[in-house]
């Protein structure tokens, strides 16, 4: 397993900050302190200096920072500085929601193709996006040069479907099915467990409540 | 805003740790170390003891842990000790998804309904799970005793549908729009990002690639 130096719970972060300074540069927002981005976001302004201090020093001492240069330079870091062509294998009511879904548009994800085996289905557009038979897969994938993969089948087809995306040549995986998948250890994985939110909001109603 | 002594990232650890003892459960072990269950989870054992500690002492010094026990004890104060009815509103394709996505009930969430406006998807069931008028949305909260509701309709309607399960005595809700919502202080609000996946993988192919 590689040493993973900046915890994923900070890369999250990241996320909500670079959404936070897009909104404060709509609104023409042009310097920031540290201690405003944790107001705005609900952390605390040393884990916002800790975080952005993994990526080197941004900011002018008593300024602040420019809501427009840390923006771009997060963003960079995210690897969102270029737009991502993504493919989704499985066009059953989660891939289509998928396909369908607003957020990932705006973030720089571009839905290229969804996959799938139902022959009523192929040929078919989802918001745009052609529904392609399976054993167009590689083709795809290499012709839109697809480095990211979106499992959004049953759990037994899961990892034949992780299979078929490594073959073709994606490097990172977003797994929704409830299922353990076995990948080559060059390719990222994540698995998407939406369960776990619900688990966070039960324990605020149970343990959190009854403690603090 | 109240204060969160435990880090929400600690209860995603505690989360995927009792996922871990369950399998252990089911594979007949007795009793697991807090290196154990590090290296199965993939965290440091420190993080575990420290995970742990915030809720007491639970394990015998060189024994370790009773898995059964830990097992109870982690669901416990995830609040999993108890079956929770939760609604959805919108059976659209993400609600349809959600509706079957079968780790909730793994999980101990019984989706009990699920609302919708279009008269042509009422009195339908999905899953077995009715599909029911927004008119009957106060009537089911009060029947079933809902604690619960996801919502999962479009960005404009969220506030509206927010609104509606605060007003039936819902006391958190998840939200899966895209959408900044307004609850009052006493209910327990969760916005689901899906996009924040995504960023994480391609912050792994682009950033943590070329600098490790």
């Amino acid at each position: 397993m590689k040493t993973l130096k900046i915890p994923e719970a900070a890369i999250m972060r990241l996320s909500v900050y670079s959404r936070y300074l897009s909104q404060l540069d709509r609104r023409g927002v042009v310097t920031v302190s540290s201690n405003d981005i944790a107001e705005g976001v609900g952390v605390s302004p040393a884990q916002v200096r800790k975080d952005l201090a993994y990526f080197g020093e941004f900011g002018t001492r008593g300024v602040g920072y420019n809501v427009k240069d840390l923006h771009r330079h997060i963003m960079k870091i995210l690897g969102l500085n270029y737009q991502w062509p993504v493919i989704i294998v499985g066009a059953g009511n989660l891939g289509t929601a998928l396909c369908m879904y607003a957020g990932f548009r705006e973030r720089g994800f571009n839905i290229v193709g969804i996959f799938d085996n139902d022959p009523n289905k192929i040929g078919h557009r989802l918001n745009n996006v052609e529904v392609y038979p399976m054993s167009r897969l590689k083709e795809v994938v290499e012709e839109e040069d697809v480095k990211i993969g979106i499992i959004a089948v049953p759990a037994d087809h899961a990892q034949e479907v992780s299979n078929l995306l490594v073959e073709a040549g994606v490097k990172a995986i977003l797994n929704f099915a409830p299922k353990v998948l076995n990948v080559p250890a060059e390719v990222e994985l994540r698995n998407v467990d939406l369960s776990v939110n619900l688990e966070i909001l039960t324990f605020n109603l149970s343990y959190r409540r009854k403690y603090y």
